[in-house]
């Protein structure tokens, strides 16, 4: 024999046993039915793209992360490392395919060469829900009424969807005579919950001063209902306008939809990247905020325009499955199935093996998932097997119960047989136990 | 602006449009309920792995094919090119943690560089599944019958899983005196239903001279019966042994189940690859068999031996997807939604967006699949968006229908409004348009 070759992955890429395979599986199920409820269709794209594709919007930063590399025929390609990319890439090849509004979701791998240091996955599954072709207030309540869904299909107790606009932002910005330092002042500000508000407040200063500084900490001041604040923004930024507009017709769609005390209005979330132009969000689970938010996401103008003259105006949000498998995990409200198997038939015979399956195949045929065991082993093996994937009975047939016809039905946490005279019978009492 | 980049994909990857994506999400879910109805339960490994781990026993045809790079950390790594190497290499890494038999399934995507121009795809999702740790009858039947299973989920009217077994035709090659051509026996027979008889006794005749090619005909006949064609082939091949033995076993277990129209005895099913020891199968859809097989696999006596000591026998199959897809649409079994919506809410009168949202949230309550129109736009053009997203109902609220608080369901299909008092009203009569 030759020698063996260690067995390992690379470092930030991960095996998902089964335990963690179906945890993910029921998460993603629950998500996807949330997202179908709603409206939105499944797409796909290909993990791998040309390099000049996926990185004509890309900063230094992604560049240094992403897997790119020659293929065999030459070409610079590389492996997407996010979903929003190749959404713009296909909205701009296939709209005149689709029918706009176009509401999507995408759930797929992506990879990035982060730094595993920070704890960081290098292959990771992104969740993307978007609306592209329509700028309404009615699109951007869409996707956080998706979310709210969502967080309640999961079993989340209590969820704060934390919205807030660019727009008003800036206005504010303009009149308080530092709308040149926007991107700056926006940086800062989206870093508040974690510097806390003196280091908010002294990077401001230094940025625009004292005065400005103390305007930018009012204005972001939070905790009132979302009408004060709103109120209170609008004043501040100079008065109504289209921006503020669009908030409170929003928060008139969440209190129409019982969401009032889920959706909230944050002045300090603004969201790191320059992309977004209108409505920003994250969403934080009140038992544990201090995770951080596992679904963020915001109003674009424009997704496609270095593939396409076309406008498409958008709205989107990312769900963090690994943070919010975590999360959920930690407030107890993750479910782990142990396996999909109602029933192991118990393999005790090795003359019986066409009864065993004869056995599977009717239990199955009345809906009730059943396995048989493939080989003769100690029953008590067997049943240990059997817990493993989360079975709660056993059934059984030895050379005596098959001379009179009859089945024994264990139930095995109380570990007590009870004999049935056909495979119906059986079938009635498994599918009684679950009522 | 800047110049515009031209969106594309790459050649032999494609984009899934949601009618196709939608299609596609159907079949897995189907499958996977089948899989998970014999207490199959899933895992997922990486995308990216060490070259050395995927190509440790590749031949040079699979290294010619595979994506292959150095990472930014000069690791010589490469895309997975096909799902059974990835499942090795884990059971290697994790049989310590996992209950033994383990039946797992696996559905994700692919990579190969293959020649485009033979209409095959560089990206393409594999489907496999697999009972490791157990070498008996009923692991190998267990196969059979998932197969069986999903051809029936998925409204296949006939479908015929062709089996046989390696060793029986192994043993028959050694009583003719040609055990060392046995590959290139193999290979040959393999090859009969594409290259018809003629050739297959030319071929052999080549191979082992003229007499032992009429033996290997004689040998690979079928049409007759499981039974008949196993007691042929066991005297041919010198008599009763452990080889043919299993095939009773499995017959018996068909038989017991209802599936003995299905699964049958066909002698000239070899399988190509080296790598199969036992049991050998493929699948055909009776009303479309020149497609060829849609699903195929055998058994192997050592999975991971190159990264383990461990022998680790089992059996599985690989469900082609795309052929799959192709042979469903063929015979008209295809499930293509066109959406999941059901409802459409109408947007008429700007000043009335939280009411439709108010009524988009009821209906989701109430369980019925709903979204809002997002913006204002003539009624007609709505009408046309809910049926290419297959709402059957449109529900309309103007503001006349407002202020005397009621709502007009539309039929879309027949294009009637019927006028309901209430959201519940509303509820009510859509859950009954399904009864």
């Amino acid at each position: 024999m030759a020698d063996i070759i260690q067995p390992r992955v690379l470092k930030g890429f991960r095996d998902f046993l089964p335990q963690a395979e179906m945890e993910r599986a029921t998460l993603i199920e629950a998500l996807t039915a949330t997202f179908r409820s709603f409206g939105f269709v499944p797409i796909d794209t290909p993990a791998l793209e040309y390099a000049e594709i996926l990185l004509g919007k890309a900063g230094g930063e992604t560049e240094k992360q992403v897997y790119r590399f020659n293929d065999k025929g030459g070409r610079d390609v590389a492996l997407r490392f996010d979903l929003t990319v190749p959404l713009a890439r296909f909205m701009a090849e296939h709209v005149g395919e689709l029918y706009l509004p176009f509401k999507r979701y995408h759930l797929a791998k992506v990879w990035r060469g982060e730094n595993t240091q920070r704890g960081r996955y290098r292959e990771f599954m992104q969740c993307d829900f978007d609306i592209v072709g329509a700028d309404t207030a009615s699109a951007d309540f869409d996707i956080l009424a998706t979310i709210a869904a969502a967080m309640k299909a999961l079993g989340v107790p209590s969820a704060s969807i934390n919205v807030n606009h660019r727009g008003v932002f800036n206005r504010f910005l303009a009149k308080a005579g530092i709308a040149d330092k926007s991107v700056e002042a926006l940086r800062i500000v989206d870093k508040l919950s974690k510097i806390g508000a003196d280091e908010t407040r002294r990077q401001l200063a230094e940025l625009a001063g004292e005065n400005a500084a103390d305007e930018v900490l009012e204005f972001i001041r939070g905790g009132e209902s979302f009408a004060a604040t709103l109120e209170r923004m609008t004043t501040i930024a100079g008065g109504p306008n289209p921006d503020s507009d669009r908030l409170g017709e929003i928060f008139a769609m969440a209190d129409a939809c019982g969401l009032a005390s889920s959706i909230k209005l944050s002045p300090s979330i603004t969201r790191g990247l320059d992309y977004y132009t209108g409505v920003v969000f994250e969403t934080f689970i009140d038992e544990i905020p201090e995770i951080g938010s596992v679904c963020s996401g915001g109003r674009y103008n424009d997704l496609a325009s270095l593939y396409t003259k076309q406008r498409l105006p958008g709205v989107g949000a990312s769900v963090g499955l690994d943070r919010l498998l975590a999360a959920l995990e930690a407030i107890g409200k993750a479910t782990k199935p142990a396996g999909y198997t109602r029933v192991l038939v118990v393999n005790t015979e090795a003359t019986l093996g066409a009864e065993y399956q004869g056995a599977g195949a009717a239990l199955r045929a009345a809906g009730l998932a059943c396995e048989v065991f493939p080989e003769t082993k100690k029953t008590g093996q067997q049943y240990a097997y059997a817990e493993q994937k989360g079975a709660r009975f056993a059934l059984l047939q030895g050379l005596e119960e098959k001379a009179r016809g009859v089945w024994l039905l264990r139930n095995l946490a109380e570990r007590t047989n009870i004999e049935y005279s056909s495979l119906p019978a059986v079938i009635v009492a498994v599918l009684e136990s679950d009522q």
